[in-house]
């Protein structure tokens, strides 16, 4: 599922520019750019929690706020890179993730998580997906309304 | 997984006027409306798939075609409803699909379907929930949008 979810993600943005990626469609809105961004720090969060188990320090915190937490401040420098820099930090960030479960097993999945005991792994993970389905139908939205707006 | 897609649409959606759920953002947008009724179509053709082993009849798809297809047409069709409309069909289909997966096994979840061999049953419901949760991430971004656009 997390593989499936990323495909279509990486098949919603194939292609674009940088301005295209760093497009903002009102005030308010995110870029495609800041939205992969989001998805590869969700992710890597989510490890620090199932894999690590532990939260994120505050150096980390900060780190990642931008892409984390999105807005103004994401908005501000999440910017001026190209899809590649986007897709290379996805794919370090799921060869971690698969890497990681693959050493796990199915008893692991289902446990309370020490860093988190609400929820177990295989809720951690099913929402990492979810999180990234969720902004790739904002990003299929925002890629039909480019246009022109976005110089290539 | 399915449920709490669901629970997070009807959040994403909770107390929206008419207005709100008619309103469209720009000439080619959905409704949130059309989007709820697009989610409640997409599991009943799920249905017919995997628990009917049947494609939909043509008399079904023209039924179920604006809600299926969206755009003009279900910018046409899919209007002056009140939320509750919406929330009742969402329930009733997914009453019929939860009482239709508690009488199947794991082995059918896993098993090629006949009416879509390229699939199976787990695929398919899968599917249904990232759909759900791709529109659910559109109509978030919609209604954070409707400020005064829409008369309430």
């Amino acid at each position: 599922m997390l593989n499936y979810a990323r495909k279509t993600t990486l098949a919603a943005v194939d292609g674009l520019s940088v301005a295209e990626l760093d497009h903002l469609h009102d005030d308010s809105s995110n870029s495609i750019g800041a939205l992969l961004a989001h998805i590869a720090a969700v992710e890597r969060g989510y490890q620090l929690v199932t894999f690590e188990e532990r939260q994120p320090s505050a150096q980390e915190n900060a780190t990642w706020e931008p892409a984390l937490k999105l807005g103004a401040e994401g908005r501000r420098v999440l910017r001026n890179k190209p899809l590649e820099h986007y897709v290379h930090d996805l794919n370090e960030v799921r060869r971690v993730t698969l890497d990681a479960l693959a050493a796990r097993d199915d008893a692991w999945l289902e446990q309370p998580l020490r860093a988190a005991p609400a929820m177990n792994a295989h809720f951690a993970w099913f929402h990492v997906a979810e999180d990234e389905i969720s902004h790739r139908g904002q990003m299929r939205w925002l890629r039909s309304r480019l246009g022109s707006a976005a110089t290539r």
